[in-house]
């Protein structure tokens, strides 16, 4: 097909471009020589990370910075190798900055260029607030909204049909009541039992949230509670006793599932604010079998999620 | 007075031990080529440190690591004097390892020379364990712990009273059945509000934790939430929708006080299962006035905590 000649110009500056951002000088060695940061959108001083935002070669690009861990394997190479400032000394303790090797001590850098807008603000750092939903505000506000999103759930499906993932899948109960299916979630790389992180899925469809249990559910969450605890302690030989059991609310998607997570690690989503244990929804049903129809529920929304428009739309933020 | 022989000789031996461990050569410049590495104690991949437990010129000694953040101000620096090497390259990503100049990628170090077996299992990762208490385990287990331990709160009489940290109050209602003091936790720095952490602690003596809470306490309890949210917009302009504001159980201390963090901040302690929000817990009470004098709560127990033991003793683990 012929193209126009403004196309053929544009995808000749997109090669030259593109040819500048990989800065192929030495294997890239010095490509961020010519780095303009713009701003950075978000950093951590507890995990060592920033995200920068800036202009390589008049492109706009994202670097991302994350300091390395420490490896227990370089240690004697990196007190041999290293030299050390003191900065404090009292009694028994002294404090020092080290200065290693720059092979003992690396960076990982992620440079995303060109970066579109779309880039800039997934690593901008995102304001959350803390919303108040009462049960009347699940019917007029959330609901409605859930309803008019329509979230696709066909990944979950595919799962629960054994049409996807099927050789990730720990453990199942196929019973179409009280069923699940228990894999690792995509953030756990079943590597170390130290950040375990498997989802229970429920079978039974049509249950959207914590918003639609009542106390006709508690042989389903019984059931996932017992069998998920049974089946992470014969496959990861982690006991009850170590584990977080939990419901989101919001969850991310609308079809019932359950977090399970090692207690100790820091799991994303893990606070007080998000997080609802299984064993006290399921004592609360036991006692208000509409406990989670009435009750006004906390929960954090991100600045740019469409929900948090509505509750501000009916003036309830 | 005089001293035995061998008293002398074990005092000469610490001397020599202490100016060993000190090793003056260039300012302790390479005090950590001769350390050998016995075990590490912990690490953390998330945050970049590691605690190691070794040997210095023959003492017991424990070293800890922890890569120092990313500043702003040193990014055109870093940027370039390092090298790049890469890693993968796929469309508009690619990954490096950045090589550093070792001014610029500092480690902050930490020395405890020379350590005794305290320090050891002080920095040693401590397993915790989930405890399943029921009403009449708290009965029967952790009041009879609790009171048997007597832990003193005079610290925080002082604060109550004025006799300490007086000019640390944020905030007071001096009312004497719902009143308390604001004031910022020892872990706030108080130089960002990023991570805002108070702590509400009640005038009203005698109420342990959250188990001794009933009806009678929401008036209490509200005022804390009300005046405390108030308080905290006026001094630190955070709104109510940015805070979490939470209960612990169990608390480190057994002196009634409310958690106030922001939100977005990962607080130590703010997970689902030692935090209970305010909000749920006025709800929970005025649904049922005996809520947390009869309901099973969660919490976990590191290894070492005698709370724990008595748990086992009375087979509850």
């Amino acid at each position: 097909m012929a193209k126009a000649a403004g196309e053929e110009t544009e995808e000749l500056d997109h090669r030259v471009k593109r040819v500048k951002c990989d800065s192929e000088n030495n294997g890239g060695e010095t490509l961020l020589c010519g780095f303009q940061t713009s701003s950075v959108l978000s950093d951590s001083a507890r995990e060592k990370t920033i995200f920068i935002h800036g202009k390589l070669d008049d492109q706009d690009a994202v670097v991302i910075l994350e300091k390395t861990p420490i490896r227990e394997d370089t240690l004697t190479d990196l007190f041999t190798g290293s030299r050390l400032k003191l900065e404090m000394r009292n009694d028994i303790y002294s404090t020092y900055w080290l200065q290693a090797p720059p092979h003992l001590n690396e960076i990982k850098t992620t440079v995303v260029c060109p970066a579109t807008e779309k880039h800039v603000k997934k690593y901008q750092r995102q304001e959350s607030f803390l919303v108040e939903e009462s049960g009347t505000d699940y019917e007029s506000i959330t609901l409605p909204y859930i309803q008019r999103q329509s979230f696709s759930v066909q990944w979950v499906y595919n799962i629960l049909e054994k049409k996807a993932e099927a050789e990730r899948i720990t453990y199942e109960d196929p019973d179409p009541e009280v069923g699940f299916v228990l894999l690792p979630d995509f953030k756990w790389d079943q590597k170390q039992v130290n950040d375990l992180y498997l989802i229970a899925i429920v079978h039974k469809r049509n249950i959207r949230s914590l918003r639609d249990l009542t106390s006709e559910h508690i042989p389903l969450l019984q059931n996932i509670f017992q069998r998920g605890k049974e089946a992470i302690l014969k496959n990861f030989n982690l006991p009850a006793s170590k584990l977080r059991v939990y419901l989101h609310y919001q969850p991310s998607y609308y079809h019932l599932h359950v977090h399970f997570t090692k207690l100790g690690y820091e799991a994303p989503g893990c606070g007080v604010e998000r997080a609802h244990l299984l064993a006290d929804v399921i004592q609360n049903l036991q006692s208000d079998p509409k406990y989670y129809k009435t009750r006004t529920l906390y929960f954090p929304l991100r600045a740019d999620d469409g929900l948090l428009g509505k509750f501000k739309e009916a003036g309830r933020l």
